[in-house]
């Protein structure tokens, strides 16, 4: 788009001389990038390792971090070890306590009329079946809303099947619509009478991986047991349903409940020259689901906003104090956030933003500064476009983790990476250290260097950290 | 290559009009494909759909199909049914009995310095860590001939992981070379007085799905536990070794195996008006590993050659028999193979040949009428052309369950598919139907009917077959 524009200029200019000033005269104001921040957005891009060891070394010597448990706690102590050999100040945990829900053995399997198993996973506080399992008859609903129309006669008893058509989408955006079946299909299937549900796992890949995920039994619905076929099995039940016949599933999902489970925020930080100028906000969380390594969910996230910090730290000392906030316990609804905000919203903040959507290539920006602070929001564009990231001026406030403290008062900036290949391994088995490509992970890095940089008031090279080790 | 000796010539001939004489009298004489083939094979290629209704058939309605278990006997009496209602002749079984091993709970966990799960599969014939599991230190290997000429000290009462680099190729090559861990693997590692070993799945993917596959164990060595790790967990395991700390693991490999299992071939004809003429062989497996439904390995087979030889009965009658074989027990090794060739060795063949690697794109073809009958290859080669399938004139036999009968004497011919993707879902839970490209499926069938129709003997169109319903 700016090359076409550029073109099109030079050959206006060249064809017409004249008429060039005028021209000239209609286009906005240049905005040029900070040689500075370009220098540090570029080495990071080049250079950065800082991500990759962080992506690696928790995925590897923690692997899966489920919110309240002991993995999670393990990981906690990680976060502490690294983040303080990595020269941060302040690196501190935030306990709070929520309830916990664990997994326990879990299988679905057609008893008739073609007996086989199939894959399935529980979705976060699924009720439990009990070790030997429920046994019932498939009552099949195309979406949601078909479940929501029906009468409850034909859910009574039965083990309700919400299908839908997921695809890929670069802004992720089939997540919000699709993921209804998940959300709401178990309230409504219990609320109706259903004895179980089992859902198309919200997911956008053909492998035998159940997409996992939370959701809430509200309005009073008794939890009932509520699980993710993968995507294949789901295919798969859909065919011998059309074969007419009823279909019976045993279905076990056993997991617990108990409230007491312990979590927190881990939180490090590079001090600035001015203590009382608003802050720097940026993170991601440490927690995952318990089928994979959280690699893409969210290791990288922590990984690249504290990777970009570091770069600004090695540069010297800016004016704004950046704080990295590594939230607990975002999978099962937020819950770090929400510690956050009440222990820290009423500080002032510059921005907040997170880094939640895996680790493949920014592709856009958005951000509240278009309108508070045009100025800053062009330097943000300039200084992110040569990554290849365009300015979305449509774009909202995006992440779990920091939406309580931009609800607070917080201005917020969104860097929004590709999400084509996302919801293949979201929430999944799969989600594994070998699905984050180096070098895309490098460009997020770049990326949170770049604003991070632009908004830091001021690098201050002289005045390195004396923290450092 | 064709193409870009066409253009050679003719830049030739236009260029040197007093040399084109000489070069035409090199070249070999033409083949002309025969027209009615040409009608049968396009036909196939444009409508076929008896493919993909027995695969589609064979893995909803029976599934996964382990041999010499109950679900195999389903799926035998699946064939019976389907195979009489598109019309064969002389549709039965031919049963016979052998060792049957089934698969129990399994799982693999490190214990230290990093505890967490890992996912696995037992290998066929694996020994049975009992319920409690066993409990080891790892020694790694990064390849089966580092494990063998390690010393035995280095593996007394641990359990062996090997590692390979297996990466996807077309012609599937990788698979001889790269699955030595598996097949030679476990035996070594007994003999040496390893208590388990766990091998890299033999696989190109990076999904969280292990590949199973048979191994026996020979030598005199005693069976010990072998299971798979899938790719990304392999690559987990030695990041964790990389640390160079002692890792413990955990291995719960459950399974059973006692004698007597009943298996059986499926068989099914198209009656040729020659009786006493060779018969033209073709079929494929129809048992499948436990874990998937076995979609590509050997669905697909069955149905493309089962389907090839319905496009001929649909046209009338061949001079020649065809017989389809649906293989029972190819996968615990070649047990349909060995019975077959035991009934039906010594009958006369003009040709065997068998699908089972797949159900992408065929690419090239071999057979040994290349030597044996000239005239009858250039005739399969000007057939195949037109679907972009090559001849491969240093190819060799190809197939586990017609190989007995080929070494009995019978000529083989091989269409060889694309490789390229069967790796990664090969033996794998992901073996579904969701991997077939109907596209993909339907040249395959009309690559059988061609060879079929080329190697018919003639089909007389007025005379069809008379059990047809």
């Amino acid at each position: 788009m700016d090359r076409t524009l550029l073109t099109a200029f030079l050959i206006t200019a060249a064809a017409a001389p004249a008429a060039a000033q005028q021209t000239v005269a209609t286009l906005p104001p240049p905005v040029i990038e900070d040689p500075r921040v370009a220098a540090l957005r570029d080495d990071a891009l080049a250079k950065d390792h800082y991500a990759w060891d962080i992506v690696e070394g928790l995925t590897t010597e923690v692997g899966q971090r489920l919110a309240a448990t002991e993995a999670e706690g393990r990981a906690r102590d990680w976060a502490m070890k690294r983040l303080t050999a990595m020269g941060f100040a302040n690196v501190h945990v935030e306990p709070f306590t929520m309830p916990v829900w664990t997994r326990g053995p879990e299988s679905a399997e057609i008893i008739a009329p073609f007996p086989q198993k199939l894959t399935v996973a529980a979705l976060g506080y699924s009720g439990s079946t009990g070790p030997g399992g429920i046994t019932g008859q498939i009552a099949y609903f195309p979406s949601v809303d078909a479940l929501r129309t029906a009468p409850d006669a034909a859910v009574r008893g039965k083990i309700v099947f919400i299908d839908h058509n997921m695809q890929p989408a670069q802004d992720g955006s089939g997540y919000g619509q699709f993921g209804a079946p998940r959300r709401q299909g178990p309230t409504i299937a219990s609320l109706k009478g259903a004895i179980g549900i089992v859902i198309r796992s919200i997911g956008t890949d053909h492998h035998r991986n159940p997409h996992t995920g939370v959701q809430y039994f509200t309005d009073g619905a008794t939890p009932i047991p509520a699980g993710a076929l993968s995507v294949p099995d789901a295919e798969q039940l859909i065919r011998i349903l059309k074969r007419g016949r009823p279909v019976t599933m045993r279905l076990t999902l056993v997991s617990e409940k108990h409230d007491g489970g312990q979590s927190g925020n881990v939180i490090a930080e590079v001090p600035g020259r001015d203590p009382k100028a608003p802050i720097l906000l940026v993170g991601g969380h440490l927690d995952s689901w318990d089928l994979g390594t959280g690699a893409i969910d969210d290791a990288s996230g922590v990984a690249i906003t504290t990777a970009a910090a570091r770069h600004i730290m090695d540069a010297g000392r800016p004016m704004r104090t950046i704080r990295i906030v590594w939230f607990g316990a975002e999978e099962p609804g937020g819950f770090g956030g929400n510690a956050y905000v009440k222990a820290h919203g009423s500080e002032s903040y510059a921005i907040a933003g997170e880094s939640d959507f895996g680790a493949d290539r920014i592709w856009r920006f958005s951000s509240q500064l278009m309108k508070s602070d045009p100025a800053a929001y062009a330097q943000l564009a300039a200084s992110l476009a040569p990554l290849g990231i365009t300015k979305n001026d449509k774009g909202d406030a995006d992440g779990t983790d920091v939406e309580p403290t931009i609800k607070a008062g917080a201005p917020w900036v969104s860097l929004n990476q590709d999400g084509t290949r996302y919801f293949d391994w979201h929430h999944t088995p799969d989600d594994t250290l070998d699905k984050i490509d180096p070098v895309q992970l490098r460009q997020n890095v770049a990326a949170w260097t770049a604003v991070l940089a632009t908004l830091s008031g001021g690098i201050e090279s002289g005045a390195k950290q004396p923290k450092r080790r």
